[in-house]
């Protein structure tokens, strides 16, 4: 377990390649690696017209906007999303995120680790 | 447990009025109100000059710089850092953020809930 700290620019980006995803990267900012036992700390980049997968998972997401526009899908809602929104996506609902703008999207999403 | 999205400037801010703090708000994005069990989202704003106290507690801290420049003294270490920074506090490491610029310092900061 040890003080971490990292720019984003500094981690490797891996592009998220299951079914479902387009134009979308991942970079695992703070992990179990360090000894975050609880959660893990991730950014993302998904560039204009990617998204995620229509997908849903026992685990929870919080999520904080940084740059760009998204569409949250979440169970029969969804809401349009700038910089600056929190938001949370309770377990075991379907969810998407979809850039709607025309720059690149930018947000951090985080998830428990399991106990 | 409910869907939850809120622009950072639509939920209230309190004073951190404990020993030790000067100058710094908190805004509980996310917490186990929504259903977030495992973690809680947190955000800070440190006017200049401003700081935490410098503490320790059991918990770890998952950090990201939002905008302005912070010191981040952990243990023996202390780095300086600005926007797109992550940071890993681990458990039982006395610890403080210290604004050191010329603008207000925003950051995330979220903490586990005890199980």
């Amino acid at each position: 377990m040890r003080f971490k700290v990292a720019h984003f620019t500094e981690i490797k980006a891996a592009k998220v390649e299951e079914p479902g995803y387009k134009d979308i990267q991942v970079k695992w900012l703070i992990t179990k690696d360090e000894g975050a036992k609880n959660f893990a700390m991730r950014y993302f980049e998904v560039k204009p017209k990617g998204h995620s997968a229509h997908h849903s998972h026992i685990w929870e997401h919080e999520v904080f906007i940084l740059d760009g526009h998204c569409l949250v899908e979440c169970g029969d809602q969804e809401k349009r999303v700038g910089p600056g929104y929190a938001i949370f996506i309770p377990p075991n609902i379907p969810h998407s995120f979809r850039n709607v703008g025309d720059k690149t999207l930018k947000f951090l999403c985080l998830i428990p680790y399991e106990k």
